[in-house]
């Protein structure tokens, strides 16, 4: 059995390093978006052509990035959706809900002081933890049936 | 042609009485989840029982809530989200992304300020505003055919 | 918001009219399989002929009634499964593994006895609960956002 | 042809490794349940922390286990489920209800003694059998043509 | 629960007429092809203009003819198919096919001298007769749970 | 039997109304685009604001359409795509494709100056006709079996 | 690109043979049921056990062969279905109306003598043709745009 | 990740060529029609014979053609539609809206004088540009979330 795993949100910490490192060995292969902010950002008036209004600025970016997004949570297995402590992460709740509709196995990464607000997020998922490092633990179980020492 | 419109988000103005008001005359049918703060915290275990943990306090209350809101969203034809100015609202993004998943006409209505952080959002939408009489101006000419004098 | 709900599982005591008495009022309709459990058992042989051996006697019956649980399953909203005190009930089990594949919102009604054999079963599901009456409970708030005084 | 087998169900015997066995030299590939009881039982709460109540420690493995059985379900051409001789099973008539939903080959492994009770699930099966090693011979036969002699 | 029919197949004797007396008072509606052979044979170019090849007169009836058998099996919850006595009957083999694929609950109605060839069409039956008064039958059971006296 | 008939393309001559009034007393609901060309041009400013660029203007109106649009042709099961003399009439196209796609039964009417560029759109067809009332004669004789005298 | 072809149909003259050697150097993949008569009869009882009942033993093969015969027609890109001269082979019309209904791209091959009865399963195919080196020759033009000397 | 992308539409430039050509060194694979003119329009006739009309000359052709066509887009995530200077390019209308329906991601390539009536297909499209050489870029920077310098 190889696991594709798909890395949503937050992209100001190292934690898909993480779970990619924690995951050496395993027959999982892992796809994420760009996690360049300003080049996600920018990347439809890059390429298309500037516009005057930032609306339209964001909206040429977004579509953009959505080639990608999509086409990652719609081949993967496993969708795992980390939440940070900053920003409104909409991006990241629009990709859970997204993968929940097509029924991708869910497992949401998140501190606590987000438990409340996340609970209709968390209850679509099939794993709620804090720690990414639990994540490659899940990984690891899956596939192997391998508990953590 | 009759549309259903599922009406997601924001619970605490009465934008959904203003689109319906606004869409008197019209053939559509309106959905939305509960919007009674305390009863959709609390459905979980003021009917199934007590948790200790606040955890599964939530979790038991946001599965008896997806019991309707998978069903209304399901259903729809046009899923109408808002944002508010307050709270994380991660569940109305989920709710977007669901729909979008499901190939729904999704209408996004949102203040200025949250243009920027909800550009995923938007780039799945066929119409955003940040007036809910637009919503109903929109069902109108859809149904219709007829642009606001 | 009207609700299909089905009905599936244990035939021997009366929770299906305990939960249908106490749903009046409400937008539901309920399906359930043939619950005379000896022309659920005989119908193939009945209608279509004898059968010298006990298998095939069972699987015409099996097959026939499909007809009428697929139907019920596929149409519904909800699938409320039942496991009584009794019996094997493979059957039950089977129609809630076939309920979650197609994505129904999947309600299961069992003892305490029997929380570790269904824990599988019960992780599909959006609500868990022993009792009839609170099945009954669910619809209702799931319907008008009331609970239970 | 490939064929993608998924052997679901009875995990205290070698009826998988006598399948496996007998397959040998056929473009076939299995996947399975982790088959250690006590990590399939205790895995949620051994990666994700404990528990107070028997159902969230049962609940969160159930879920985990979830991940790698809806993902060898979903990827198999053919489904194989044994019912042993001991306990309620009824993951192993999820599983085939799971599986008949989704449209996949089913084979049905069991003892004449559960006939009955199974009725429904082999009605919704395209092969029933008492011995692993006929499974092989189908597999053998489904890929190459060659009855056992 | 209201059963939707779809009566493909042989259009020589009453069969059909048959089993709509047989089914009086259930909740079922019927849909079936054209079954005046004449008209179904020339619609097509009777309609769109006269072809000088056969092929393409009979090419331009069996397509029009096609939206009306397609939109019958594809609403129907139970598709009926029967094989008279003469003709090759291959479009009510098709639509047998055809109903199978849908997932459509599939009875089949023949005489036995046609068991060995059809014996890949019963396959995917859930119930086969040579009567189709026994049809009538199934619906009611079906639908009521009784059996014939 | 009711056949839901959405009628695509062209909107500057009466064909649609020739259908309409052609089929008088069947069985048919019929769904079309907005056909007022100014307001289906104008619709998305009109309602969302201004835009400087004529692209988002056409954007703005387009996206709203298309929540008519997808709606009338996914409900559809007859999607009948008229080629006028005049324009690109690349929506026509695009809706006969998307209504493709969907399996839906695609009836195509254009004059003979359009056969060679139109034969993949007709290829995907049912009926190919220059003549609206012709159309009327297909409903009538899928619906009721009856062809023109 | 490759294509993944299923031949189902006549099993008596070797035309797969004559399509497996015209499409040597093409990327294509075969599939194909047993086509080794008795076997495919056979099948069933030969693993499973002796049956009575004809129809039982024709049962059991035919489930058994299903097994097969489904998974080439889901895999395949397309389908190919020749009709022969004898028998009444209503298994190639249920392989193709199953074929049509999951959208395969169907290639119908069947002498002149069958252009009626097949009327209907034609209508369904993006080729006929009498002659098995064309299926050959439509597989080279599909994959490398050259057309036969 | 590996994109699949199919290059549908105008055929009398080397836009192809400079799309494949300025995606060198990506993990990209493309599929396109056959883009020779005089095989595409008589495939149908060259290989399974001579019609006398036009219409079925034509018929034939676009049946063949469209075998690759469907596989093409059907197995694509990214379809790119570019609309050239000249003729009616229905077909590539046709395959944006089939595209569309089945939730591919869309590039749009046209010049700026095709803007209005190629609203409806800019709409339903991620991306729209005037430059194959912008629809590498976009390859790049999805595959690699590198932006041209």
């Amino acid at each position: 059995m190889t696991l594709k795993v798909y890395l949503s949100g937050e992209i100001h910490t190292d934690w898909r390093e993480q779970i990619i490192e924690g995951s050496k060995g395993l027959d999982v292969s892992f796809d994420a978006p760009v996690t360049d902010h300003a080049a996600s950002d920018d990347c439809g008036v890059a390429i298309l052509g500037a516009e005057d209004q930032k609306y339209w600025h964001d909206h040429k970016g977004a579509m953009m990035n959505a080639i990608r997004t999509r086409k990652g949570i719609s081949d993967a297995d496993v969708v795992v959706v980390r939440f940070g402590e900053k920003y409104k992460q909409w991006n990241a709740a629009f990709d859970a809900g997204f993968a929940a509709a097509l029924g991708k196995s869910l497992i949401v990464v998140h501190g606590d002081e987000h438990q409340h607000p996340l609970k209709e997020v968390d209850a679509a998922a099939l794993a709620v933890t804090d720690d990414p490092a639990k994540v490659a633990d899940i990984l690891r179980y899956v596939l192997t049936g391998k508990l953590p020492a």
